[in-house]
């Protein structure tokens, strides 16, 4: 494969010296931008999209004709495993996700499958492979899954939910059955994430979208676990290299401690702690990601850049440091934005990495 | 007015010693309550219940005559100050709160007036009035409201919203005019409350239910900030004895320390954050109220019991604690487990208060 021109991304997240703050956005090849609009309805339907290697590709590749991003990350869908394993994944229309078959028997979770990612999940693979083709060495690409708990929530309840009653029940009145699911979902997501790997992602990232919803302790007893698993068995190295590992729990800023310390190289964080803060309190165990609320990109121009200053001059100096959003992007969000955002990243963080 | 026989809150809220931990239920008077559903069929609408002084007190009282609970708590909304300020607050089924008249420019916001609690919020006074009366002595009865920014979200986007979008631009494309709108806030809550203690509430609490959707930074700025100048301005004495001051922000747990330094007798926090580690996080600043996960609740004895255990465990000896849930009981609660969880409180707590 061809050679990695801006390796950026990858060097931050192993907190190795950068020239200037790499960044990228979570949900970037997205509705807000017209062109993503444009293939999405030539596809039909977001499942249709993204079970097109070429439309997936083509879609995974516009942000970075626009802006100067320092990664890519393959267009794909947080529930592709679930959706593997026979659940039918959909999207109803001003809706989240869906699965057709969710989970509503012990039955149906101990006769879950491990899906083959090289037949069950070829489309992600071959997306991937083409994505590299297209990117051709211009930024690292990145690959993902939901977390195993995150995943759980979608299995069980065939939705998104206010409250999560029915995950919630069957954890706090059958644990064995929950740590039964969530033993196959990890297993699953680390064949996933391997098969991403060989297939060309150059560095991976879990999205725990629900795990704020937990207490405390069954946070970590339910989901940081099978994170840890994950991240411990995941192949990370590839063409030579060291492929990072991201893990981002939405809402877990309280638990940061606990999740730098499973092993992963970065931990995502959204826009409830000050970065500053965040680094204070994980050290040098891991990079972080994050964290700008996504509210002020559909703001303007001045109040980016002086986000963007905050942000910066709170982590402070050195590497170990990738600017995102603190979530997805909103599909209201005026293209120009992200590009006032990428610049103001690039141009204001030089001088806290001056001398690397 | 009659003496008050069972002391305990206002005691562990004070952190003053008691005999066992105090317990009560956010929404303890709610749909998962089939006499609350018929008084709540009677009166037609959720909006004429709380109207009614004679009803609002009715209900207010339906969970003591089930559970040995330590507290009652006004039968209202919190957002009944936008609403006296002519917002026109209603209920769409199936839906949360909403305005007829949402904020929509700068003149909407500048010429609110401040209400008159003594006639635009009658009402309240009234029910607290005919509570105290039902109660009789038996417990404290608690009045509240919502937060200045909690009711800037509904008063400016007219109702929930999952990203607070109008909110958030408002408050990062024109920061005086918010910082104007939560001040008119703060002040109204300040006179409200004020009257509600002269009415008969000895306790009262502010419920900062969206201030967890901000960034760090944003929190103290438009919500904390706001919180403590209502701590700071309100009475805090009635009938011969201190009137304990709850600020509970949803979400909060990462600011702990911060929320804990306001000048409040205690601090509510939700399940995402164990309970002695916030403890040791806000030493003897506050008490603490919390923590229950609400969907426990949705289980059987034997899970509400562990939990409980867990909890005042984890709290540990001494006083300074409020038993509650970390949000309000959801309707599909069997009623019968609000009992379990009452008496698991009262009876497991005893030997953490031996000595007292």
């Amino acid at each position: 494969m061809s050679t990695l021109r801006n390796d950026r991304l990858l060097r931050a997240l192993m907190r190795q010296p950068v020239d200037q703050t790499p960044v990228w956005v979570m949900r970037q090849a997205g509705r807000y931008l017209p062109e993503y609009n444009q293939t999405r309805a030539r596809a039909g339907s977001f499942v249709a999209l993204m079970k097109s290697p070429s439309m997936a590709a083509e879609v995974t590749l516009q942000p970075l004709d626009r802006f100067d991003l320092d990664a890519a990350i393959v267009f794909s869908d947080i529930l592709t495993v679930p959706d593997a394993m026979g659940l039918g994944l959909y999207f109803a229309e001003g809706e989240g996700p869906r699965f057709e078959r969710p989970l509503r028997d012990a039955k149906s979770i101990e006769s879950l499958r491990l899906p083959d990612p090289d037949t069950d999940l070829r489309y992600v693979m071959d997306a991937i492979s083409e994505c590299r083709r297209g990117i051709d060495g211009k930024v690292p690409l990145i690959g993902f899954s939901g977390s195993p708990f995150t995943l759980a929530c979608y299995m069980i309840e065939g939705g998104g939910s206010d409250d999560f009653a029915r995950v919630k029940q069957l954890m706090y009145t059958d644990p064995k059955l929950m740590h039964k699911l969530l033993d196959t979902n990890a297993r699953a997501i680390s064949i996933y994430l391997d098969a991403q790997i060989a297939a060309g992602a150059q560095a991976v990232m879990l999205f725990d979208t629900w795990g704020g919803t937990l207490s405390a302790e069954r946070y970590r007893e339910f989901s940081l676990r099978y994170l840890q698993q994950i991240v411990g068995s995941i192949r990370r190295e590839a063409e030579g290299r060291k492929v990072p590992v991201i893990v981002f729990t939405k809402g877990g800023a309280v638990w940061l401690e606990a999740i730098a310390a499973i092993g992963a190289d970065a931990v995502g964080v959204d826009w409830t702690i000050d970065i500053g803060e965040a680094r204070r309190r994980v050290g040098d165990k891991v990079a972080l990601q994050g964290n700008l609320d996504p509210l002020v990109m559909l703001t303007n121009r001045e109040t980016i850049e002086d986000e963007v200053e905050k942000i910066l001059s709170s982590y402070g100096n050195g590497s170990g440091h990738v600017f995102n959003l603190g979530h997805g992007i909103t599909r209201f969000t005026p293209p120009e934005n992200v590009g006032f955002l990428v610049d103001a990243v690039h141009e204001r963080s030089r001088r806290f990495h001056a001398g690397s």
